[in-house]
């Protein structure tokens, strides 16, 4: 049971210290000098640098490692640690940059894991974590509207590799690389040249170009529309509850005197009765 | 009437089928394969799959026959299927796949009505039917704005073809193709080519792309604010009359009570009166 | 004075007239004739069918005229009849179609006033009149928001002619055509060929076109939420306003009763104490 | 004393000139005046017109140097002058036009600081200094959205670096070209050319643009929205709060009333207990 105290205490500390400014900063300078050091890679350095630049890629790769070894000892539970998706991303990502730089296969797969390594910002600084969550709330909301937007350009990509893959075989050929065009198209990105080139043959075509622009502006527009309106709904019954809840309170509040008030009104009246 | 109520019960248990899970994920299955073929056809595929396919196309528009014959079965009043336009658009959808493939004139018709198939996900899926019924009712309120938006192109477009007809026959040759143009235009795909071309001949033509440019989206962004408001207000009101509605039902209700206990001293006070 | 009955009496007579669907829907068709004339006039057509629509534009011309004079005579105070802008604008548009189109050198201005003949729908539509009021009301609200761009602009073209019209003078030359390439990069139409080109004299020119896309995006976005909150909140307050106002009036009728009950209670009291 | 006092009306005259409509509009006048002799400056002119603008420059910044030292002395307070950051860009610009013209080197940074003159207009029209300080306060409600973005194009331009580098070194060579190149790609420009050069090497490689632009748009959107809704939630906060103390204010003022008619009729009450 003594041993179980000091745990704890020595739990408690541990927590104290991951939890204090200090440690913070200096997890939030390495992964901002992790980041800098994966940018600098990517220029053409002196042989020195370059060696310099490992040097301080390994000595990253154990600051990370002892960082997560030790936010794991600090936490209480050590079931509930990896029940938090930041810190499984955290691991997956500290192990990933253990992969050596040598073997020239995996190499791309360790520089692309170190890249992810920026990424540990927004595990760490609070706000960033709010403001991706609440990102990922908004997907759902956007669900069946992107399944709709799918179809819309399934079916234009169908009917287009259909008539236009012998215009242009690079375009149009089959119905992934279509859609690839359509979604170029809905950019605005030279949409005109491709409408042109099968123009030439088909020479009704720019129907097809602009009901799908008009279709797909239209969905995306009510899309944009319908999440501002879902949000900002969701936020004025909030607002508008707590409000009428202050307000009611309050008269309630005055109502509820009236009443006692009548009470008393109502007990005198009865005891000038049962007196007389 | 035995004979009626047995047609009434296989009725009954034939929208239970109907309306079941697994019917439904059935029949989303099938049209999901369906869209799938579609798409593969668009390959250059080996005869043997091509003639795979083939097969499967035909076992699809089977199915969809069969499918659509059971809804009409399950339906109680037979007057009242075709009262629902999605009912409308599946059975034109099968009839319409029914085409065989193998007269080289129908052909490219037949697969186009194949291809609509996939939107029959649309009419399966509640949720999708309920997207697309809401953006239909979007429709309307954005038709006087349409309306003005064609009026401006078309002005625009008469002034072009007018003016500029003798830079670029095929950009401004008529008002038909400067209106393709203007869209362009408004699309911002490689405005400034048109307008360099047109200005070496009329070196005050930036004034026309410019106020078309500023006239189109001043007039798009006006809709876009009205298309929120419209919805917008509409939720608004619905909610704050519900709320307004509850609040003065809680506040009536207590005001209720006082009037009440007052009733009661009024009486009160008169038995004393009469007592006396 | 039975001069002046009469007078008054074919005054209303011409006014039911002018307000009637029929006359109305003859002067919509005429005018959407005439849209079709302009239209049909870009295209190459054989002579006959020329001179055929030449005596249609005189037709519709003399229609438009013989309208103009009606509705200015079915005007009870003829002074008022040009207060409305609608009417002047009817009026100068009517005016200029009378520029016979057989001189040469009035002859694009003639049919250019022909063009705005379609105009005319906007005047005579109510919706249309209503929608171009609303946008107009919009204008003043983004007054000093376009100054704010204008001087943007103006500064950035300003400084973009000083540094790069030794690259390109045929975009960079003077401050004039300057801003129209900024008008151009703000649309982003090929703005990173303008880019590159002046990067290669000026590598750290990136600068200058990133503040500027960030600076008119920023503001512009500003722009566009100012707008929308302005309308909404003008809407908000009146629908507010009108809700608060019958809440109000529902639980001060209920407060009234409650002090009138009183009233009479104490009224009882009172003649209670005096009785005794 | 007296000297004082006399330094006190001198004072108080300085500021009502200043605060005069006529000094504003003077100033005003000016600004505009060197905006245009900038404008100017930027066109071919001929010698005789130059000097002239050399001179008209010099009167210029002569008027500037004279406003500033009269708006200084009619400041009420020395040491706050500098303590308003409008008076302090207008001094740095005022100093910063007295570098002379004629040496070659400092000449661009003199043309440069004299383009900012235009700025001054924002300074001195009131409407535009409360246009800039709302939208200066927009700025921190994006700060961490911003960050985020960073982070995504960050990401995205080391991986970019990493696997197109070879594809072509102008767009992709380091992490710095690789970020401005992500940045077109976000604008849509030209960037389905990037794509198509990545995808010959990479056939994979639409998954990393497709990713990227719906990434981008994707937290742009909920950037738009998020701002939208948190002006319109601060506006609507005050709006609310102020009509719930309204019609708070109503209702209880109603019910004071009511309160002090039962305390009445409690009182009479007692009085006829007491008096019996």
């Amino acid at each position: 049971m003594s041993s179980n105290l000091q745990t704890s205490s020595t739990l408690e500390h541990l927590r104290r210290i991951e939890s204090s400014r200090i440690f913070q900063g200096v997890v939030i300078s390495i992964i901002i000098l992790s980041a800098l050091t994966i940018g600098a890679n990517t220029y053409d350095l002196p042989p020195v640098v370059m060696g310099g630049l490992s040097g301080l890629d390994t000595a990253i790769t154990v600051f990370f490692l002892i960082e997560i070894l030790f936010r794991f000892a600090a936490c209480p539970v050590k079931r509930r640690f990896f029940f938090d998706g930041w810190n499984v991303f955290d691991t997956l990502v500290v192990i990933g940059s253990l992969i050596p730089l040598d073997n020239s296969e995996a190499v791309l797969l360790g520089r692309l894991l170190r890249v992810f390594r920026v990424l540990r910002l927004v595990s760490v600084v609070p706000e960033l974590r709010f403001l991706i969550n609440s990102l990922l709330k908004a997907i759902p909301r956007m669900g069946y509207i992107a399944l709709l937007m799918f179809i819309i350009f399934y079916i234009y990509a169908a009917m287009g590799s259909m008539f236009f893959a012998s215009v242009d075989e690079e375009l149009w050929g089959d119905v992934a690389i279509a859609m690839l065009t359509l979604f170029r198209v809905a950019t605005f990105e030279d949409w005109t040249d491709v409408m042109y080139a099968t123009m030439e043959q088909h020479p009704l075509s720019w129907i097809y170009y602009l009901t799908f622009i008009f279709l797909t502006a239209f969905v995306f527009l009510n899309m944009m529309i319908g999440a501002i309106l879902e949000v900002m709904s969701e936020e004025q019954n909030a607002a508008q509850a707590q409000k009428a809840h202050d307000e009611r309170d309050e008269i309630a509040r005055q109502l509820a005197k009236v009443q006692e008030q009548l009470a008393i009104l109502s007990e005198q009246m009865a005891s000038q009765s049962e007196r007389r």
